[in-house]
């Protein structure tokens, strides 16, 4: 029986048991500060794609899940390329994360609105608490590639993120990533 | 701040919160079916080691640890070198092993002591469920080294395998891996 493989180098999954999804540029609308930007860009333009192992169902208690996000190199209006984000559903589901490869920020928020990034390269390890919206951003030229497992029972809380938003903006200022307060 | 750092290579965790342990041979009476040839070795020989990043307390409900497991190569009488094994304390939940190094056997026991093993080559995922015991042999001339995550309620029941064991013991026949019941 052939199992489940991850490509160490890259984190790409194959095998059973593994979903994909990915969002293009058409499917953000209103995540970026820049709307107007995004809405003149390529609308087919990949930003992230996420795979994930699921042995489990959704909502087990105890169980776990496995996952790779791949977030693509590129800007709208200054503000980097980066996943929606989201607050686990049930809030106390803590998350792993480890930068696999190229060069990001994981992007956190409590639930008080305070907002700050880790910078993540290859070998970067990350513990997301619970209660702590977060969500990736490539701030260089080449895909970011980061590893992740979490509570099959966390769920994904995407509405507050999408209500809300987050409290700053990772944008590139002169060259540097810097947390924008709009 | 420096953060807490993954060797993508070899799985070594490097920075803050990160706690490490080792079994020798000595350490290991009565773990291997050859007590008496276990007896007669070097009691200073390593058998394994462990690695973990904690960044929350212990049975914090919600969390993640992180870790990483070497078994070194060897044999106690035909008997691979392996870990101790365990339940989870909190039965119900999961483990997640990504192999990165080395050739190697996860051995499973549910409880009704059905046991079985999933191979592991460099790349290969493995997902534990919950109330199913493990353990890591190496069956390879080189360290194995395997990543984890794990909920940091999970707890470990080693007191249950002390006692009663896996039903059966993965030695090598005519050099092959072969799990064996006494």
């Amino acid at each position: 029986m052939e199992g489940t493989r991850v490509d160490l180098q890259t984190g790409h999954l194959t095998g059973g048991e593994v979903a994909q999804s990915r969002r293009t540029l058409g499917e953000l609308r209103g995540v970026f500060a820049g709307e107007a930007a995004r809405a003149a860009m390529d609308q087919q333009t990949v930003v992230y794609e996420v795979q994930s192992h699921a042995a489990v169902a959704e909502g087990t208690p105890g169980g776990l899940f496995f996952g790779t996000s791949n977030v693509m190199p590129g800007q709208v209006d200054g503000e980097y390329f980066m996943t929606k984000g989201h607050y686990h559903a049930r809030r106390e589901c803590a998350e792993y994360y480890w930068c696999i490869e190229g060069k990001g920020a994981l992007i956190l928020m409590d639930e008080t609105g305070r907002c700050w990034f880790e910078s993540m390269q290859p070998g970067s390890l990350h513990y997301i608490p619970g209660h702590v919206a977060h969500r990736l951003a490539n701030t260089g030229d080449v895909p970011l590639r980061v590893g992740a497992c979490w509570p099959s029972d966390a769920g994904h809380d995407y509405a507050a993120i999408a209500e809300t938003g987050f409290s700053a903006r990772l944008k590139a200022v002169d060259g540097v990533p810097t947390l924008v307060t709009e």
